[in-house]
């Protein structure tokens, strides 16, 4: 398929680059030429043009195109426990909650529940999810048959998963499929003996792999851990050698001085989850601490449990306004910023190092921005409109690898949205009553 | 007009009422009966139902219909400065891009930008504004013109408007039109000198009338009170007599005990706005501190240059999370206590009582919310659904008056937008020219 996307407004997400006019032209799933309008006023038969006979030939009426979000941290899954176990903290809320029925899940459940969540990533211009949760290969299989961009993680711990079983997913998935891959993790520091965690290190040292977990979400957490080593989590973690090859932690909402230097060392993403840590009053992560000691940071939504919603332009406001409030400071992390870790810094945390911007040979992983919508105008400035004023309902179109998978509000995903909704109505249904 | 709507669910928003199923009877601008799915099944003709001809009947889809959204804080007329005095401190926000650009404002500019406006609060089911701005005027031809609800507020100081001034507004917006109305009130205390605000005083008690100002919304601002006067800044204003017959504060961040008790003696309301507070590192205000004392809080955006979006369900869902992360309890403020924030409080704090609710005679001020989309999904819970992970994107329709002005993402607001959007940025380009 080439597909040539016309009369748009670009912002690449490349360094340095601001908004310009002008054209993408898309062969299969990869990018191959972002013309600016100017270059498109010249002679382009004297010029080294890939001749292309267009598939499609998309009118973007002066909207914004741009690289999609990547949601760097969630539990697709997790579906069906939306505004199910709200308004409870943490433990209490995993423990008597969320547990109890994740043990109902059987069968085909997992597949269906990431379709529902697969609907809203698309709505929210969300193109690659970094997933950690029971039964990946579920996951994958939803992810294969919709079109979605997804990096398993794997949630190992003392009861779910074994390092076999994650060793085999990695090699598995880790195939040549170029929307599907895999990374090692496991799911926190006080859910895996030291055993396991021993062998999460070993794996890391055999692959030469980064390692990516739940880290410092909680006081609690940090607290029962010095208890039980005299070290925070990511001190104690490190000190088993499993960031040896870097990784990434999600959350990372109580670190010390100590932790941020780990995390500089061994290069490894901080990936915060303002709207979890708020709803679940676990507190608000230190993203400007972050940013001065050049730890990146990447943004995720967390599962729909916790969130409720997967929504990246909530997440990228709340990392600003959470940032500002926590460093009493109006001036933190500015719209750009936001903008780079919700997109560049989430696509390299994912390794998804061609799914950053948009340039030539990159994936074709590109959303359309309606700016002809009350909250999107005057167009002063379009990455402060995008951060700070806006939504989900801007976005015209979703497209994952040179495929359009949603547009004007119609999903292009092998099956009908009433479907899914129908099946997880009565996967919930069964739960409840079972 | 007469409309049906039917094939609902409804939340009315009434006490101890949970969503059912049923419709929604119209005669002009008002409810006129809002029968229940069980009662449609028995014999109509043996009631005493309203015998009525529809001119247009609506079928729901068993989506939800609730009672539009009151947006208790708002500056229309700002729309101009969204997104270019983003990342800076309340003062120096106000002092250096605010003022100077607001001094620009000339012709019908106020009525164009308050346009811009209502397109936004249209697509987000806000159906009464309570608007402090420049040139009320306009703001109330606008509103007239397109068929927003608005309780106007005067934003008087030492440099704009005048006591007279305001008691001509009072008395000419205070007609009987069902859409305009008009409410007491100064800019602030620190813009206001000891004399004015005595002014204010004598016409509160004048029209024995309540008074709304901006109030305690940063740390300076009460410190600087409180060096002047030895009182903060609520209960400086007390003093003069000014809350005699109620009213409410805007933000209400920074409170005392004694500020609490004055709110709740004085029946006032707090009138919460948290995304700019947040966005100007402002701080949180203690919403679960006024539940606890029965002081009742309302919901609003504050202007477009602060928030940066004129969006209820980014409001609702900080007002909940702000209040966890505050309270370090991730129990504190549930969903429903916040949708009664964001409708039934804000209508009594704008004196609205005919647009609380959804019953009979009350204003037809309706919104339809989509459960048909991902992020509604699975139906566990309709008011957690729409604190936790609801969007404007929900927005099927909105209605005013009986008047359906915004459907289906189409505005029938007797102007085009694009209109709007050009008048606006011809507006915008003046001002940084000139």
């Amino acid at each position: 398929m080439n597909i040539r996307l016309y009369n748009a407004r670009i912002l690449t997400m490349e360094k340095n680059r601001d908004v310009f006019r002008g054209e993408i032209w898309i062969k299969n799933d990869k990018i191959v030429c972002i013309p600016e309008i100017e270059e498109l006023k010249q002679d382009w038969n004297k010029r080294d043009v890939p001749r292309i006979s267009w598939d499609i030939e998309l009118d973007c009426k002066d909207n914004l195109l741009m690289p999609g979000f990547k949601d760097a941290h969630t539990h697709s899954g997790m579906t069906f426990l939306r505004s199910f176990a709200d308004d409870l903290p943490l433990q209490e809320w995993l423990q008597h909650r969320i547990f109890p029925m994740e043990s109902k899940l059987g069968g085909d459940d997992i597949y269906y529940l990431t379709k529902l969540a697969i609907l809203e990533y698309l709505t929210s211009g969300i193109t690659g999810i970094f997933d950690m949760y029971l039964k990946p290969d579920q996951t994958a299989e939803a992810c294969l048959d919709t079109g979605m961009r997804c990096v398993l993680v794997s949630g190992l711990n003392n009861f779910t998963s074994s390092p076999q079983q994650m060793e085999e997913e990695y090699l598995k998935w880790n195939q040549k499929n170029s929307l599907i891959s895999y990374q090692l993790g496991f799911h926190a520091e006080y859910t895996c003996s030291k055993e396991l965690l021993y062998k999460v290190a070993e794996l890391a040292h055999k692959y030469r792999a980064p390692v990516y977990t739940h880290l410092a979400e909680t006081a609690k957490e940090v607290e029962e851990c010095k208890a039980r080593s005299g070290m925070t989590p990511l001190v104690y973690l490190d000190s088993l050698g499993i960031f040896e090859f870097g990784g990434g932690g999600f959350h990372c909402v109580h670190m010390t001085e100590q932790d941020m230097n780990t995390m500089r060392m061994r290069r490894m993403y901080a990936i915060t989850n303002p709207a979890s840590n708020m709803k679940l009053a676990s507190g608000i992560a230190p993203i400007a601490q972050f940013e001065k000691r050049k730890i990146p940071v990447a943004v995720g939504t967390d599962g729909p449990a916790s969130n409720n919603c997967l929504d990246m332009f909530r997440e990228m406001f709340l990392v600003s306004g959470l940032s500002k409030l926590k460093e009493n400071d109006a001036a933190s992390l500015d719209a750009m910023r936001v903008l780079r870790m919700a997109t560049v810094h989430g696509a390299k945390a994912m390794r998804l190092h061609r799914a950053d911007v948009l340039a030539k040979g990159k994936y074709a992983d590109i959303i359309m921005i309606d700016l002809h919508q009350p909250n999107m105008q005057p167009v002063h400035n379009i990455p402060k409109n995008l951060v700070y004023s806006g939504s989900k309902s801007n976005v015209l179109m979703t497209m994952i690898g040179g495929k359009i998978l949603y547009r004007n509000g119609e999903f292009n995903i092998g099956d009908d949205p009433e479907n899914i909704y129908r099946k997880c109505g009565q996967i919930v249904k069964r739960m409840m009553t079972g």
